[in-house]
């Protein structure tokens, strides 16, 4: 994602209420932020938050929270109407520290148009390396679930290989999502990518 | 794969060295059959050869088994110049029969552009489904491994998918086998499509 520089994104960040500036104070205890037994999805690489925001929308029994590394981007997120959405709260993070501030509490992770990191060298640093899904199994609840979409063939088949050999199960696996029978939220990134026909990738993987 | 019938197909394979033409016989002695102690792969829907036959060229220590559900089109293979290769065997026969003529004594199963059965009700008749690697546990030695390539999107997700919920590993994925860094055989229909510029889908997939 290109990355403008915000003008007092911190602040903007700061003066919302759907933004948890010390997330560490909420480790193991989300459920008492939201204030309701819901269960809790995770989407790291949130972005600009329209996946996450529809998400809620739809799902009010659903708890949904969303990591973005950059202030800026996050910004956008925050900045959309979302005063009324009980369910919804980002967090500006970085995946690697995410048991930092998240116990064994979360049912689902959404990876969505994740850096490929297309450079062997950096492939550690892509969310299906090892050393994530080693991290996911301390914030997974119970059954862990990894619901991932990219256009990047790369990191698609970098992350069925990965799954799979850290024993996630391959539950559904769809090489052109908008034309399989899949529930679909779309983000952003992807809105504009589907205008130009492109397919996009999708895997939904569980291990026990 | 379009079928021309070839008349007298039957008598051609029957006089050919490299055809086998009661497979039964050899049920768990297929390496009394090659007169070695050498691994033992086998390809199902081996059409006219030339992805096996290349196979037995270049692996002179590993033995390869064919099989092949149309005479018309097996008949193909046999004609080609394979009368100095010992380590090749072709069978006529239907996948769903295998273990009639097949013990446990196979080290890699090679599907190569099966047939997609795109429809639903089709679905079992894919051979990734899982009657299919149920029936192909009864064939395998030790490791159990598959490897697939495809140029359907559909068939290839429901092998992934399968493959995994069977308890396979996939160890190898490719959405692009032509530019992806992976030693490959071509068959037939792979050269004219790879000549289209279009994707190849690859799979190693194994299960201890």
């Amino acid at each position: 994602m290109r990355l403008r520089n915000v003008k007092n994104a911190k602040d903007i960040l700061l003066s919302s209420s759907k933004f948890v500036s010390d997330p560490s104070v909420y480790k193991n205890r989300w459920n008492d932020y939201f204030q309701n037994d819901n269960p809790i999805c995770l989407e790291i690489g949130t972005g600009k938050g329209q996946f996450l925001i529809n998400m809620a929308r739809s799902n009010p029994d659903i708890n949904f929270i969303g990591i973005e590394r950059y202030e800026s981007v996050l910004v956008r997120a925050v900045q959309k109407e979302i005063d009324d959405l009980a369910n919804i709260v980002f967090i500006c993070g970085d995946a690697k520290n995410i048991t930092d501030f998240l116990g064994k509490e979360i049912e689902v992770l959404y990876l969505n148009f994740s850096d490929p990191w297309p450079k062997k060298r950096h492939s550690n640093r892509r969310l299906t390396a090892d050393n994530f899904l080693k991290c996911y199994d301390d914030i997974f609840k119970d059954l862990k679930r990894i619901v991932l979409k990219t256009d990047n063939a790369g990191l698609f088949s970098f992350s069925l290989e990965n799954l799979s050999k850290n024993g996630y199960v391959l539950n559904k696996v769809s090489l052109d999502l908008a034309h399989d029978d899949i529930f679909n939220v779309l983000t952003e990134y992807e809105e504009r990518f589907m205008a130009l026909g492109k397919a996009i990738y999708y895997v939904d993987a569980t291990k026990s």
